[in-house]
């Protein structure tokens, strides 16, 4: 029997090969490779079927993550897989698990935070998971303001012990993912004591439930803090609770790394720098942002696949009707948000390469370059989750009606993705520290400091001030120099106009909290200007593969002039375009969609998802949907009797006019 | 022991009377009263308690959906509520039910479609429930494109009945709420064929299930579509696909108040004019922006509510934090939703005025304002409901993490809120609907035909095409005579763009298809003008209370120049404004923000809300919120036991190193 595949004729279309855009999008063929081993090992293995985790109850849902933990833990073992694979494989199994935060969060912490022999007592133990460990920072009453976490850890020298307290209900530890349930240890953030003196917040590794049974220590509450955004999705993580009443612990688990505390009592700094943990923070966002990628591609890959099955209106002649994704309003809204997938992942890729950057010259003892890049990773993060939160919403609107039933995938894929936005610095706290990284850039442009890195733009202040946009006609905004220069003198203007709005105040703080709206909208500008000047540097690289090239230009040109038409008002108010050059931008883009098109469907081939890990009946790759949405409703568990529970009780007293005497 | 009250304080500040302040969001002294009345018999009675909906699992969720309804019909038929109290009734008790459909959409289409004669045999016995019904259109492959629709009611003249058939695999009926496991009868939308002749699609009355055992009549296959959304949300709802193989029905079955087919089986029109439907829908969509002020109001209330207790940052000499509500970035995301709520309150309220205006003039065979009023709700519906679907998630982001938990009441409000956007009429597809009369209103000017209702100003043509803003300070803004001619000029400007582009084109409608994304957003421009003018004409109505008008007033100006902000380059680039007047609009902005802040609270104390209907720990009347967070999470039933199930298993042979040999 040939292979079904509804997509076929849509696939013969493409412009360009396939296969290298799949190594383009993977970064490179070893990543394509290893990336499409684990999931396809995943895909083929019942153990991490999915497809019926709504349906679960929370119970159910978090015994079913255990198992799919467990065995993922033994295939990684029996396979013998790198750090890497293991990761990928975790990815793929695609659904939160405690073995998150042990692997992404624990570990890290104490290899960063931790001395030599905090990393060879503890860090054996964790890599083979005899303990499990989770991240306990955040607090009821404190999210955002770590420096306002209420836990205490007083050092009591008669003991040589610290004593861990949660003095106020709002202390209780809040949301720690695989705390809840599972951990056995954690690392605690908790204000040090000293004496009487409050040295801030600082790490600990504290042993939560006993290794025999499971059982919390003396002294320790914990809990899971309840259901979550959507039915599958974060519920099958144990975010957790936890009070401390006086617990003990020895000296020797508070993680020493940066700060001591001695036999004494005596609190020390040490000469590690404390930059340092600015460079795990680029790490971690760098890791978010591609993975904002990954998450809007697959969103992107549902909602273009479907819209070249779904037909509605247009039928001439008893013919079929026209394919969604002909229709220009689908288009405006989808096609942009494929180039932004694309976008997202070469700006994710240029941040490992900061990354790498960053963390040599730490090593080098060179601290210059860290404030830029802090600044550039905090406003790529919450350019990116915030984008893509979003973005997943409107692929489920693009999918019209069938978008809101949970097989599409999509509803889970929001649910679980939108607390992103959040954690890892709160998306708008993380804009106010970019602008008030460029208020500091542009308040020190006359004085010979140089601003570098992603800021480098605004050394050539007097020229972004003056310079005109010379587009004449709608293919002039083809030109990468046109449309960066657009977007440098746009980002520059708004900075400048927020500094100069600042200056009237006679306190900055005042005139910063005033104007942190508008603040906002700067540090955005700039936010869109990186991707989109690193998006043309990807472009000026060795890009193999037939068509390859030409399609990445137009999508980097509809990334580029989408963003110009939905902030039109910026860019004509700053002058930076006038407004018959807006309406040529926007003319070009609708000529750039015709030729997105054709390609679309291959465009999203390229992502190489399974159906596994796609998780939607929308997007399935052979475009069957009808037929597997019919089949699919029948697996509902209200199915499994003709006559739901609860008719005699419930409908039949109202149905036989018994409803009065009827016992509800 | 005195009432504990955190927003004491807050409340306190409040510079308008609240008790008038509620009468104005009710619309009259009595709509609060019934409104008042319903809500607490709702809040008041356990069988309605809701706060452990989003644990249960399906098929409890819906049990629990079935007691309530019976609950709430039994107490409908022992208060012997009216029509509109019990309407009222059933929309606090807040979980999506069959009878919703029945009420709604079952009953009002066979008095809308029916004739007397089937009105006398049907209606009573709707109205006692002796028989339950649905609303049958939407197909697996048809939504949007109702003249699509596959299933054919094919007239057998030998047996004098309709024979209702299901062709195809996506004829399949599919969405209608109600028709999964209960519903004993459907209004099925059908094409209706006589002889080998199409007459395209109509209503039939079938029956589906034994009013005896509730089994599906022979031919018929009907079941539930599955997981939807969310945890709870519509879940509770059975949407129903629905199959026939060759149903045979009665011909006095076909709803015939419109068209006939006579014993012979001849086709026939009756006198009735077709125009009668539209006033349905003008009903229909009326309430639907009604009920989007409803759920923005909700997820305001509960976001301001969390905003003055939650604090973050700014603690000085160990002081309390600052609440976050004072901050300038929440303020200008929060209180743009808090005005829209009001504005969107006000137009529905116009709204049924202008439905009863449309029923009068269709009563004096009037057609005239029909296209117009068509075309207005249309846009109203669309509009509103996508503001209100975004604002929700919007407000969960306002509360920071917590937003995310289940009792936030955020994640529910949201799942159970978005399909509004997609049924009675696809949001996009319904704006492509205004911008065509808005097009062909303008193709009209000049023919001395003069535009009418919500479209009167495009009369004064000239002096939009001229007109210039006089702005010179931030307080010129405050003018609503400036504010709506801004607003005019904009929208006149925009459709007079359209019609230009359009115009270039030879064949109008590849124009219309190519320019569709500038439609869409001409026809944005529009509704919101619409929203602007009703709003600033409510201001001039008489309204009692101390300081009650001038919140109100306050009110619309945000709205108005939170709008044109967000929409500046609509604004400048058809010099409607200019770059600077933009900017004193948004400087007053600012200090209207700072305006709203101090009665904010009691601004959504107006809204009268029940903590039962909010349904939400953080925005909880009292504003006891941490308290409440923690007793919560005890609930959920993770915490049923110490060692979660699946420990041993799954975790302990990982932790003591047996997860090779162990059996997953």
């Amino acid at each position: 029997m040939e292979a079904l595949d509804y997509h076929a004729e849509e696939r013969r279309k493409a412009e360009f090969d396939l296969e290298e855009m799949k190594i383009v999008w993977a970064g490179s063929r070893q990543n394509y490779e290893i990336s499409d081993r684990m999931a396809r090992l995943v895909a083929s293995d019942p153990v991490f079927r999915k497809d019926n985790r709504t349906m679960l109850s929370r119970k159910d849902l978090f015994k079913d993550t255990l198992r799919k933990a467990a065995h993922a833990w033994k295939r990684i073992i029996e396979l013998r897989l790198s750090e890497e694979e293991a990761h990928m494989l975790r990815s793929y199994v695609d659904q939160p698990a405690f073995t998150d935060l042990h692997w992404g969060m624990f570990i890290p912490a104490i290899k960063g935070q931790g001395t030599e022999e905090q990393h060879e007592k503890w860090l054996p133990m964790a890599y083979k998971m005899q303990i499990i460990g989770c991240y306990a920072q955040t607090e009821l009453g404190h999210g955002s303001n770590v420096q306002g976490l209420e836990t205490t850890a007083t050092f009591d020298p008669q003991t040589d012990e610290f004593v861990i307290h949660s003095p106020t209900l709002t202390s209780s530890k809040w949301w720690p993912g695989g705390l809840g349930k599972v951990s056995t240890h954690a690392v605690v953030y908790a204000r040090l004591i000293t004496g009487a003196q409050d040295h801030g917040v600082h790490g600990f590794i504290v042993q939560l439930r006993s290794l025999d049974d499971h059982s919390p220590l003396p002294g320790i509450t914990v809990g899971d803090i309840g259901m979550k955004f959507g039915s599958g999705a974060y519920n099958s993580m144990d975010n957790g609770l936890l009070r401390f009443d006086h617990v003990r612990i020895p000296r020797n688990q508070m993680l020493m790394r940066v700060s001591q505390v001695t036999r004494e009592g005596k609190f020390v700094q040490s000469d590690v720098p404390r930059q340092l943990v600015y460079g795990t923070m680029v790490y971690v966002r760098q890791t978010i942002v591609s993975d904002a990628s990954c998450a809007l591609a697959r969103a992107v890959c549902i909602a273009t696949r479907y819209s070249a099955v779904r037909r509605q209106f247009g039928s001439q002649n008893g013919g079929p009707e026209t394919q969604v994704i002909d229709y220009k309003t689908q288009q405006s809204r989808l096609f942009p948000l494929l180039a932004s997938a694309y976008a997202f992942r070469f700006v994710g890729e240029w941040l490992k390469w900061l990354y790498t950057d960053v963390t040599q010259r730490l090593q080098a003892s060179d601290f210059s370059t860290l404030p830029e890049a802090h600044a550039c990773t905090a406003g790529l993060k919450s350019m990116t989750t915030s984008v893509t939160a979003d973005a997943i919403e409107e692929c489920r609107k693009l999918c019209g009606g069938h978008g809101y039933l949970s097989n599409s995938g999509l509803p889970e894929l929001f649910a679980v993705y939108i607390p992103t936005c959040t954690y890892e610095g709160d998306n708008v706290v993380l804009l106010l520290q970019v602008a008030r990284f460029l208020m500091k850039t542009v308040s020190q442009l006359g004085s010979g400091k140089k601003p570098v890195g992603t800021t480098a733009y605004m050394g050539r202040a007097e020229h972004l001030m003056q310079c005109r946009c010379e587009v004449e006609r709608a293919e002039d905004w083809l030109k990468p120099s046109v449309i960066l220069e657009a977007f440098e003198a746009r980002a520059f203007r708004m900075s400048i106009a927020c500094a100069k709005n600042l200056s009237k105040f006679s306190n900055p703080e005042d005139g910063f909290s005033e104007l942190s709206p508008d603040l906002l909208e700067a540090a955005i500008a700039h936010c869109q200007l990186i991707v989109v000047s690193k998006y043309i540097e990807k472009l000026q690289q060795d890009i193999p593969g037939k068509g390859v090239k030409r399609q990445l230009e137009i999508l980097c040109n509809v990334y580029a002039l989408h963003l110009l038409h939905k902030h039109l008002g910026d860019f004509v108010t700053t002058s930076c375009i006038t407004p018959k050059q807006g309406a040529l931008a926007n003319e070009q883009l609708r000529l750039l969609y015709s030729q997105v098109r054709p390609n679309a469907i291959t465009l999203v081939d390229a992502f190489n998802y399974t159906d596994h890990y796609l998780g939607s009946v929308l997007g399935c790759y052979n475009g069957n949907v009808y037929q597997r949405l019919y089949e699919e409703a029948w697996k509902d568990p209200l199915n499994d009797t003709v006559v739901p529970d609860g008719y005699l009780e419930y409908v039949w007293p109202i149905l036989k006019q018994h409803i009065r005497t009827a016992r509800l």
